[in-house]
């Protein structure tokens, strides 16, 4: 398996992760490679991220000048193995590290078994209006550290 | 070629358009079975469609008490001959019946002279808060039989 | 509620459908607008079709000269509601009529027991080289029409 | 301006840059906050790499065992401005650098002579029914670092 950036040790990685989401792979996903298009998987890390936000109350579609609004800062993924249509992908997500505005967090998307992609991104919390900064409550920090 | 529901005469019909924007299809709106995916002319046809309105003043992303916003009704897509990956489309509009709320839109696809996908729409203008229809301006009704 | 042109009744229609699957409504489906952009039901619409033709043996990916692949020949959808990111829909599909080559198939989505799309389309079996219509076994027939 | 891992000085690297192509952003490409979805650079990517892959001749939907087929191995995306509906997007690419028989793709987005958006990833070149990597031939090479 070729080297991730940031991925130290793989079964030590793929140990760290417990909160995911199942996903069925559509038909409209793939493309005439006969696989799934390598656009497909941040639509699979935009819904694993918010379940995931969700379960630590971080999600809210109407924004606050308390909470901030989640703004994406960075994504990339590796492509480790194909993916085909109708496949059942479990897609795993974890907060690897919380800052005081920000949340760097990892992906891992799992098919019978296998790593068949791997991610990570930054998100920030900015003022609805202004664009500044929020920061993150300590009860968050704990809250997406530990789930 | 078959009867569709909405064209009564097929040469009459074709030679009814004038308004037309080119697109070219995308990798990403392929699918396995090597063709452009059933869901992806539909994004042409709003992608034409709001091209078609901005020429005659009718679309705004601020809605207003005064406009509305444009709300899609139904739309319809007849596919009658497949397209594929790096084609280029013809997208036409026009407006087929401008009614006091609402217009009948209709679509022509072509790709190399001939006819690969047709389709209608009604487009309704409501109030942003109370959803009740708002009536089009008779200056406007005229811009979009007239484009 | 308006007309539709391809429901009697509705509440006779309603109550013939069957099959459904559940999905949970994607952020990336959304438009600025705020609620679903009108292009997702599409996807929505395939996802639930392919699963209905699975759960009677007529979708293949691989395309063999007996059974034909299958070919989307129009789809239409009318949009009764708003519908919003994170709600829960219950995609039904039911076979409306089946021909010799090909079958019509109806939709209906439904949010918190209201209809918020309804739609069909006619799916056409053909041969993957030749391209002719396949005729669909009675067998089948007979599945599709009590599913 | 934050600090991008793959680029060194950001003036010179903007500089660095000749083949772009025009995107005009899609409505279906917006969310419900308003602003284009951190899905759809991607799409956006990958339109720009065929575009520009095909300028050299490294682009053909049928694979030979002599070409191998292009599979993306990562890719990343930074976005350092918001994007809206309807804006002109200039879609930079670059081969930043060539290997036997991969290639590392640069991504540059430019709104109103402002980036928006940068990114990278790596392409290699398969065998079509092996998987194996396949060389990429000194002519090639020479094309795509002088486009």
């Amino acid at each position: 398996m070729r080297a991730i950036s940031y991925v130290d040790n793989m079964e030590v990685w793929k140990d760290s992760f417990s909160f995911s989401i199942p996903i069925k792979i559509r038909f409209s996903e793939t493309d005439m490679f006969g696989h799934v298009n390598n656009v497909s998987p941040f639509i699979y890390f935009e819904q694993a991220r918010i379940e995931f936000l969700k379960s630590v109350g971080l999600f809210r579609t109407e924004a606050t000048e308390d909470t901030g609004i989640p703004v994406v800062a960075d994504l990339q993924c590796d492509y480790l193995q194909q993916m085909y249509f109708n496949e059942d992908l479990s897609m795993f997500v974890k907060a690897n590290h919380v800052g005081n505005t920000s949340i760097d967090i990892h992906y891992m998307g799992v098919v019978d078994g296998n790593i068949a992609i791997t991610g990570r991104g930054r998100l920030v919390y900015v003022h609805p209006k202004t664009g500044r900064p929020v920061p993150i409550s300590e009860e968050i920090k704990k809250a997406l550290m530990t789930t």
